[in-house]
């Protein structure tokens, strides 16, 4: 039987640095996966930067914009780093992803590699689950004007400066006065970003299925100053008042150098973006892993 | 102008134990809300509770039932505490509640006796925030029949007794394994409940237009142990696997000496609760106050 | 080489219910190590509870006292618990003690079972590090007489009943007057204690060498009631002011239903009690291994 | 009767941004100490830099140098901020200090301005209780060589830049590796810092008379990196392993730009701080009172 999604991209983990047998090792997974996917039928693209980094040249390559017009399935061969990083900039074309873990089970990685193909075959024969995950649309306004633009899986992050002391920020959700929080920054976090940063400074684990988003304050002045748990139809507004080189952080990409009134205002974005599971996956299973939990594995 | 409600219950706070002064002002207040409504063209009946203990006999008196199925009104005269009995012993009536508190400011009795004609004339006209909390129901479970049922607005709370060591309580969440948990026990909270015990646990606060539950262990073995955020549509499922002198606290309700193997299910209940908040309240604004923030009153 | 030691007592671990293959293989581990220590040149003497629970006869069995006060070692083959049930007895008697764990690496018991010879033989020679821990004393108060002592190795935890509400505790310390605690208790723990059951209500670690307890509130009503160390030196008083059905539990000892006005008054017992660890031990190790750090084993 | 303190040093708050009214006020009541100490029978001088900065110049003016061997007593008005800057820099002159607040209460300034002469007469005359707070000496290690040298009365902390990930902290004690940690940061706070930084990132409360630090991590990455109670004694290393921009920070003095390999080592300062508070004072009535716990007032 023939694989539903025809035209099939693969996205690699790489970094400027990657190099020697790390990169080897990418190329050939990338090369094995691309020759199963032929094999179910697929027509196989490579992520251009994908192709460059890896000197995988035997496949056409096509850069993000064509990925997301022409395919009808994203296929990511690395961690939850990559994969979100692919969702992020893949959200706006509905493109489904699933992801294949190199290393250790990922949140949303969950195929290993080494048995990939029993995990692939079903799935593209249309046995998967599909989960969508919503993402944080963040606005940098200075003077009334957006400055800058973001999206953000994880998470949007307001932090101090490494050598400065607190921030003082003034918060609002839907034009209402919530509080001025001084404190080393506040985290704005998505179900799927509360597993990472979020976490570490006491924020709640959130199922993906909460419409909601956390906001954690970065060790709090105020000791009353708990995470709080928003909806996300919610409008956050985090204006600065208070602090030197503060900046904004959207899951990687950072905005230094903030001035005083300066305001990050936060969204839900119109997108989402769809993660195919095998079949039987379940969330609390994942966690459960991840987390270490008694029951776990 | 009129009121817009015609029949409304009026509910004080009381306890077996009250007497003397604490009687004779709850009465005097009671008593001068009645008038107050009588001027407004409402017709006041009293809580058959309340006119038993306080001994205000002016007014007629029902049983809840009665006011479930007859007032168009219930006005709370108290605490968050009594607001929240009331609330659940109302919620299969829909009926509407307004608060009143005697001391300091509620978090859902926000009209102070001092000046509430001020704020219950317009409300009473029409002019006022609807808010619906969610409640949950539980169910304890034994050998597969149910030998308990409970309506909670704040939470379901599952702990060990007084002199015994941790419980060990396996949590399914529609039917999917969680985690066997060892700690002193469990709380399932409501966005309502998120503000009591859940917090002094680490809990996070939760907006009430939040459809979901927090689930916080106390006092966990496991330091991965989190508090976690479940959907509303979630049926939580709490066996009793270890533990001595297990009970079941439902708000104020307890079940003492579960044995093991029962399970306390917790779904959500098919009815709401409907405040009325004076117009221009805001839960940010009651939350900062109460929660002694830097930008509090 | 002969042992320095020359009269061991052996303790093991048993339940009244232990039975079958358990108590078989406890039998046989004390048979062992009885005759390692006979060929080493000690007197071997089992504690009597040890013999009678576990059938092992072949050796002269003494009560607690005798093993304090006419042997110079005490060998404990169980898990951290014994060897604190252990230490908590022989404190008065300054017996030092080894620990062997019958299954995982325990916080005191460091002496893995499987290898225990090549670990004894040049600890019975000298080579060893001793460390030494503190403990607590407490006492009950009623009507300024002592109705009650104990001493803790781990904690004094003074907490609510089961299905009972918060319990309202008056702290002073040195005779003056810290707070009134409103919470689901207190906990009064030893360094040794500061990886049990206050650590899972947020209590910090804390280095054996340091000559303080933690104080740390269970589930407290007050966002800023944080745990808080206190010197050694200090007496520590907690009255109990409100609740019900409120016990007093040290180690594993409970004194169930207090009442109001009773105080717990708590002091550095004069005894401490010195664990023998093999030589090239350090408590880092352990911790690092015990808490799943990144750097763990 | 006459003070005992000769040669009294006065201490302001300043900053090169005060000025106007707030300037005034400070030079009103420097002067009005200053009168009343002279009417007590002392030798007044003042801090060179506190002259400058308000104008002052009624009296004999020292610089730190002068102060520390030539005065018995110093006095600072301010807050806790100004109190702690001049404790590090008087240190190795072991001159005690009394502190004054110009606001609200202080941790260690308890002495109210608006009446002042009521407590400082009997403290002039012997009347008050000394308390000694230790300091943490901190040396930046490059390539085996000392190339910063700092001390710090509330802590010292090692943290990532403003849009940095995490670092990874290798931190030993006393030679012995204790874990790497990988998280915002790592703080090493005193008794006195336990109520400042470490406070808001779940570090305890901890006595002055603790003779230990807390280690407290900054949103670390493992949730069981939990704050540890360390003795005094130890030598603490904390290696930079990995990260960018990464910081060392010794209360109010910052070194940024640290390189992999440097190594921040802490021990115990040799110098002490003298505190003298006024008779009856004591540490818990301040605690309760800064902490706004529920006997507060």
């Amino acid at each position: 039987m023939r694989s539903q999604f025809r035209h099939v991209a693969l996205f690699g983990k790489y970094h400027t640095t990657t190099q020697g047998g790390a990169l080897e090792s990418s190329r050939r997974a990338l090369d094995d996966v691309a020759q199963f996917l032929t094999r179910q039928g697929c027509d196989v693209v490579l992520d251009r930067e994908t192709a460059l980094h890896t000197g995988l040249n035997q496949y056409p390559m096509l850069d993000m914009n064509a990925i997301g017009t022409q395919c009808d399935l994203g296929l990511v061969i690395g961690g939850d780093g990559t994969m979100l990083g692919i969702g992020r900039q893949m959200a706006c074309y509905n493109l489904p992803l699933m992801g294949i873990n190199q290393g250790r089970l990922g949140f949303i990685t969950d195929i290993p590699l080494q048995s990939y193909q029993d995990f692939l075959q079903p799935m593209l024969q249309g046995h998967y689950q599909t989960e969508d995950r919503s993402l944080l649309q963040a606005d940098v306004l200075r003077d009334q004007r957006s400055v800058f633009s973001a999206l953000a899986m994880n998470d949007v992050v307001v932090n101090r400066g490494g050598t400065s002391g607190m921030v003082e920020l003034r918060v609002e959700v839907d034009g209402r006065f919530v509080s001025n929080q001084r404190a080393d920054g506040l985290i704005i976090a998505t179900p799927t970003g509360s597993t990472a940063y979020s976490l570490s400074v006491g924020g709640p684990l959130m199922h993906p299925a909460i419409g909601g988003w956390v906001m954690a304050p970065i060790a709090p002045h105020t000791l009353s100053n708990r995470p709080i748990v928003l909806p996300e139809s919610s409008e956050i507004s985090i204006e600065i008042v208070a602090g030197r080189y503060v900046s904004a952080n959207f899951d990687m990409q950072s905005l230094a150098d903030l001035t005083l009134g300066d305001r990050i205002v936060v969204n839900r974005s119109e997108h989402t973006v769809r993660f195919l599971h095998p079949e039987g996956w379940n969330y609390f299973d994942t966690l459960r892993k991840k987390m270490h939990w008694n029951g776990g594995d």
